[in-house]
């Protein structure tokens, strides 16, 4: 039976800024990737985040950034093997006190927006990254692009990998995203969405922008809930998984 | 046999500002209070930080600040009760990432600057701080001002306790420091300074500014790192100790 | 004929963080107190912010607060005088380049939160600040709470002062807002705001939370724009204003 | 006659970090580039720095970074042409604030560290640089690696520019420096350094790495004021330029 993991990035909260709720989204996920103060979040979100996701049941992973809070760590940033695996560690740890606190064990762990892009290209951001994950608890479960050297490097070190694949962006034929400022790098179509989905889940393949289609591996699905109209995708994309008989559960289950 | 420990706050140094030269004074003392990039220190320091203290045998503590770079966390900062919860959360957890790695155990916490100066009076961030402790780990002990708030609301919650004690500062009849802007706040001269050591630690008494003794007890001696004249005070004071056949130990030793 | 100006806290999204929605209220207003990028905004934002101004002709000034994003600049801080006289001039510049490149005048100075709230109590505080806008330009209105310490100091420099008065907060018979955390603080009730509003604007008075009736200057009301029920309620104080033959205009028009 | 410039990045002190003792450079340079406290510096610094700066008769520039502190500014970060635009605006004008107030003319802009590097060679961000620095004032100098992308734009928008030139640095055959981290980027050895300085000064000619003569303008030197032989090297190299005849005064004059 295939099986895959619905993930989110929730936490972004920051001090008065509190546009997203993250309460929406919960219930319909099996994992939360929660921001751990650097790229967005703060430590009283941490908090709130970490409970809240106790309470939905919702599998607790770090999803450490880069220290550019102005640029929501979406800006590539030339940071040093060093800097990456020292910042990849504070973040973890952070997250950690929290969840100890609330007796929810940390499952995983998923750079973001430009860590994660550049550490699936660059092999030494990848080592770096894994490493560190790896010296804080071997048994953390490394989230990264499917196919990706991320994925290389935690497997290298030992580490359990988990393939993350979307719903809403175009594939290069290297399996890489088509960056986004590329014409059809998004998939705006609902239906071509789910498509996708079910076409690298039950298949693992996936029909690249050039048309051709690739190999990918898919442990778990990338999705929002920041908005309406995204949380009526998920609840779409859970419909037609489970009626292809896709078991829907939490990375380690 | 009376015993004391010495500590020092250490890992202050900040992206390019460095500063501060750690491996002076750690061969001189028993346990470091390691900044966690709030107040001061950043990832990259503390990863660093962590090692040297364990190269020097010396017991690794978390020094958690108020996220005030710019005033070194020395302003007092009207927090609630909840934010300094989640602050010192947050900041353990940054540190225990690089405790746990290295294998190093994690021992105490000694809040820093205006956070610990603000916990030693009011009982309610007083609480926050050692419930935050606690809720992380209810092994670490607490180092608080002698006879203050903080102190008590460890006790309170089951934490042990460590009561620090200054060389260089007069106190006032209550207990508390001489604040920095009062005239005859600094002892200035290294004789008087060692004398106020030995006067508390061999006699739990101190003479206050206004010329009265006062009760006072002593497991730890804040000392600093900073300076050649400082690191040459540790050794005179470590002198005049073992001479007085107090014995030096970490907390917890 | 009486005359008074409206203000309002513009320019405090940052970042990814795009919460508020300037260009409803500036229809409503006549002044525009613009975030600096230390409690919110940043340089992006300041930019939009003064051209959407300029755009409803509303009239541009400095909003400086405290160095503290987390907490919005709404949290007591001890800062020095030589701090808080840096912070204001640094502030103020930031601003000024961007008015300058619009051709758009910078009219007036309003602190934010927890500096104008201190600076209306400490004297040392509101000279600071003051002196600070005496320097970068004389001609720079200060706008302070009525009757406070720091509409004293910027008469006393040779400022011309605004006195600011609020619709939705009560005052103590000192003539400062009674805190937030005291009970009746806030005026909910919309007809009793715009009462308050009225006894200020046309009697110089107001009834205070013990019910004694008090003077009170008004130059200029501070108003929100952040929800619907906001500009609403901007709407309909203005009606009554211009019903009851008091004029709308900017300071210094 | 020939002439030249010497400039000097200095107000690089943060907080409670002081490394830099900018008054033992001052008395041998003609401009100074004061940071702006996106990269390094506060208001607090800038404000004596501005101060000092006047006193030894130093021109005073902008040094505008990215909003990197833990990183210096050193790092590549993936900003927009209109986020760039907002920075520098921001940062002229915070540091116009502290010359107006001191009746000291803001002469020149020199961008920092990794901003610097990148505008050399990306148009964009270059072209965004002079214009955000041509709408503030449009008699501000633009100071750019000499024979850079940022000269050009400079010159296109109509800002007088000045080529700024190393002593400490080899170049590469296209004129651009040669990356640090390839060896031989950085000349050691002082009579090298001060050969390097007369051949370009005199000659307007530069050795490269690989043996080659290109041609080079000078208008303006950088140097570095960090240590005592950083600061000896100074002195040398003055009485070299003034042995031949060189003329040095700050842009301008």
């Amino acid at each position: 039976m295939k099986c895959i993991d619905l993930n989110c990035d929730l936490g972004e909260n920051f001090g008065k800024y509190q546009p997203f709720n993250d309460h929406l989204i919960l219930p319909h996920i099996t994992s939360a990737n929660i921001a751990c103060g650097y790229h967005a979040g703060d430590a009283v979100t941490m908090q709130k985040t970490v409970v809240l996701a106790k309470k939905y049941s919702v599998a607790v992973g770090a999803h450490p950034g880069y220290p550019d809070l102005i640029g929501f760590g979406r800006r590539n940033l030339a940071v040093s093997a060093d800097e990456v695996y020292a910042y990849v560690k504070y973040q973890i740890g952070a997250l950690l006190a929290f969840a100890i606190s609330e007796n929810c064990p940390l499952v995983h762990v998923k750079p973001h927006g430009a860590m994660y892009n550049m550490a699936a290209a660059d092999v030494n951001l990848a080592r770096a990254i894994a490493q560190a994950i790896y010296e804080v608890d071997k048994n953390l479960i490394l989230v990264g692009l499917a196919g990706s050297a991320l994925i290389d490097a935690g497997r290298q070190i030992g580490l359990t990998v988990a393939q993350e694949v979307f719903a809403d962006r175009r594939y290069l034929d290297s399996g890489q995203l088509v960056p986004r400022n590329v014409k059809g790098a998004v998939i705006e179509d609902v239906d071509q969405a789910i498509e996708q989905v079910l076409q690298i889940v039950l298949n693992n393949k996936v029909t690249t922008l050039s048309g051709k289609q690739i190999n990918i591996v898919a442990d778990t699905l990338c999705l929002h809930g920041d908005s309406q109209s995204a949380i009526d995708f998920v609840v779409k994309v859970k419909e037609q998984l489970v009626k292809h008989d896709v078991k829907i559960a939490a990375l380690g289950d």
